[in-house]
Formats: structure tokens, sequence, C-alpha cells
């Protein structure tokens, strides 16, 4: 279940998706024929209220409901490792991992690797939150996630996981690919058991009277400094960092 | 107006903060004085739904709601510029302004410079949003951004905008103390007038599908780079970055 224009265009666009349903206003019928062209489901033209009844309240869907398959998930074993790979340790909240899925997938990471399995209404509201990024950055939900770090460091993934009591300075790591970025909750952290299954902890120090970040916030730096530390081990010939 | 655990607690903390009024539930009400000791200003006990009232619907108060001034704000010319300072250019939505003050606070942001003032009720969403962080961060509300930022410029600080179009990235920016960083809002970007009035317009590279980030995961991310730069021209004694 998606609602809303970026998930609902961007899941229209995704020749991966199963269509099943497509509810829309007159309106947005006529936007997204301006945007897309022939839609590849003709869409149910409705009053906005009728929307309104399938979604969460006050979720803003913008005349434009969908009914599809989720995206088919890769397995531990398909993954290139060519990209980073990000797991998330019980972060469950749906507007918090959208935000991640939208950073994700402006960071080019291949796959989500969680144990969460989220609701048909909890979907669309991270879908909301991830503003399309969910067509890019396919799940890969798996029972156990210990077990699924000790796969991926068999097949030479180097496992970092970012917490607060990390040994090492993220920005300090030396990052080298295959990686997975392990991400814990806000409140929580890791579990102990997620922790032992990874090479390496590593702290974002905060300068501040405020010692913790939102999640979504983290995950963002972490994938920031990630992806640009993997940049300057495939691209020698790159300018130095200015300090 | 500020309700929810973490903002009431941190303002009952801030010597600084004029308080008006405390509403609190009885658990609520024993769990304050628990974690603070004497109370600042003596709770009123109510029921849950006598908060409900004064909130927006569906804010998790739990069960605590305080009327107090704004905090004090500080001049362009009182500012030190010790620390790093943010400019938001026409960012109003108050749940990614309070994301954004959680940041600056963790990342020891001096103060954010805006030309938005916020109601009393998106005061409280905001305040939510900030867990804490509007108590560590003042708000300096100006008339016309473009005018800060020229007063900013002859006190000699460095104005760093953040934007899709910057002619240099983000982390190759030679940044220098005092600076000014500026953020635009998510779908308009930067004013032509603000952008006239900064030193370097800097943008960060998204290597995959989805372009753009989400505005307050964009000023994590800057406030990152900007403070780790900060550092090392701060310390020149530190080990190299690890590329």
């Amino acid at each position: 279940m998606l609602y809303g224009w970026h998930p609902v265009v961007e899941a229209l666009r995704n020749r991966k998706r199963a269509l099943h349903r497509l509810l829309a206003t007159e309106n947005s019928a006529r936007r997204l024929r301006e945007e897309l062209g022939d839609l590849a489901v003709e869409p149910e033209i409705v009053r906005p209220d009728e929307i309104n009844r399938l979604v969460e309240p006050d979720a803003v869907h913008q005349g434009l409901y969908l009914e599809a398959d989720p995206l088919p998930s890769p397995t531990l074993d398909s993954l290139s490792g060519q990209r980073p790979v990000l797991a998330l340790d019980q972060i469950t909240d749906p507007h918090n991992v959208g935000a991640i899925v939208r950073s994700a997938a402006a960071f080019g990471v291949e796959a989500i690797v969680t144990t969460a399995r989220h609701s048909p209404a909890a979907t669309g509201v991270l879908a909301k939150a991830a503003s399309g990024g969910l067509e890019h950055v396919p799940f890969l939900v798996v029972r156990n996630l210990a077990e699924a770090l000790i796969a991926l460091g068999e097949r030479g993934f180097q496992r970092i996981a970012l917490d607060s009591s990390g040994e090492a300075r993220l920005d300090a790591m030396r990052v080298r690919s295959p990686v997975v970025l392990v991400l814990g909750s806000e409140g929580k952290g890791l579990r102990q058991r997620t922790r032992e299954c990874c090479d390496a902890v590593v702290r974002l120090d905060m300068p501040g009277a405020v010692k913790s970040l939102n999640v979504s916030n983290a995950a963002a730096i972490a994938l920031y400094a990630v992806t640009r530390a993997l940049d300057h081990v495939a691209e020698p010939g790159d300018p130095e960092p200015v300090a």
C-alpha cells in the first residue's frame, strides 16, 4: 500500500513492481499522465475522501493510492557488495526507517538488511517518508540479524557498527569494500549479540550539549563518511581532502 | 508551550527559562521529582486528557505540559563565532526545524539565524522533535536574512551555503572559523538573494538514484563536515584522516 505523489510515481516507474490497483482523484490522474504518459495500471477515479478512508488519519496522500506487491527481495548470497549494505537492528519506527531509506537511496546503498516486517499501514508511512527511495533500495528481511552478519562476514564483508560506546571514531575508521554498516535504535542501541558479530564498533563524537542524534541523521552521517572513505580508496588519483 | 519528557525536563533544568505554568499527570510529576529533585515551578496535577486538549491532536505529551517564555535571543553583534552558526532560509516545517535543532545542539552550534517566527503550537512540535536541543541553541530571528549575512560577513564570518547547484563539493571546501552555514528549504532551495550574500555555495554529491536528502539529514551531514574540518584546523597535531 503506497500513497502520495513521490511514492506512487516512483512505483509506477519501477518495472519490477507488480501493480494491483490504483486510485486517483481526477486532478491527480491528469498530473500522473502528464508526468508518465501511459500508465501501467488504469486508475480508478475517486473522490479524495475515498482515499482518506484507506490511509492513516492525517496522511498526506495527494489524491493517489496504489496497491502493489512488495519488491522482490535479494538474498544474502546475491548481494554483490559493490555498494555499501545497511543493516538495521530493531529500528522499527516507519518515519525513521523511511528517512533512512531515502538517504540510503541517495548514497546508492545496495540493500537494507532488517528483521522487521512492516504492516501494510506502516509501509505506507515508510514509503511516504522515503520519498520514492523505496523503489531503489530493496529490503532483505532476515529472521536473525546476528546470523546474517556472520554470513556476510564469511563472504568477506567488513561489518562496521555505529554506537555511542564505540572504541574508534567513525572518521578515523579504515573502510574497505564490501562493507555492511550496522545501526541500532535510538533508545536501546545495538543488541549485545549484534555487536559481537561486527568487526568494529565506531562512534560519532558530539561536541555539543546534546549527545545523541536522531537515528536517521546518524545514518545519513555514517553513510556520508563511509561512501566518502570508499570513494577515496577507489580513486587514488583524487585530490587530498582539504583539512 | 512545551510538552513531552525531553523538552519539559530540559526546560526545567535551564536556568535561563522564565517558567509560567506546569501541568503534569500524577505519574509524570513523580518521575519529574525523581529526575530533578525540587522543581522550579510547582506542577498542577491533571488527568492526561486535560493536556490532550492543549496540544496538537496525536501529540505525544507523556503527561507533561509547560508554558514558558522563549529563551533570550542573542543579537548578531553578540555572536562570538567560536562555534559554527547555522542560518535557515525559509525552512519552516516544525518537524524538520526541530530535527535540525537537535543536531545543532549535538554539534555545538552557537545560534540558529532564521526569519521564521513559529506559533506556540508549532513551537511545541519543534521542541518535541528537538528532544531537548531547544534549550542549548538559541534562535536569532531576523527580518531579512540577506542583511544578516552581510552583517556577519563584515564581522569576518565565512558564509557557506549548501545547495545542489553548488560549484564545489562540501568535503573539498576549506572551512575557517568563524563560519555560518546556510541551508535552504527542500523544495525551493536557497533564494537568489541569500545565495548572493554567501562566500561559497557547496553541494553534496549523491551517488545514488535519489538526488536529494531530507533537509534535516542534509543539515546533519553539513554540520559533521564543517565541525570536522574546523577541528582539523584547530588541532594541527591531529592524525591525518584515514582515506
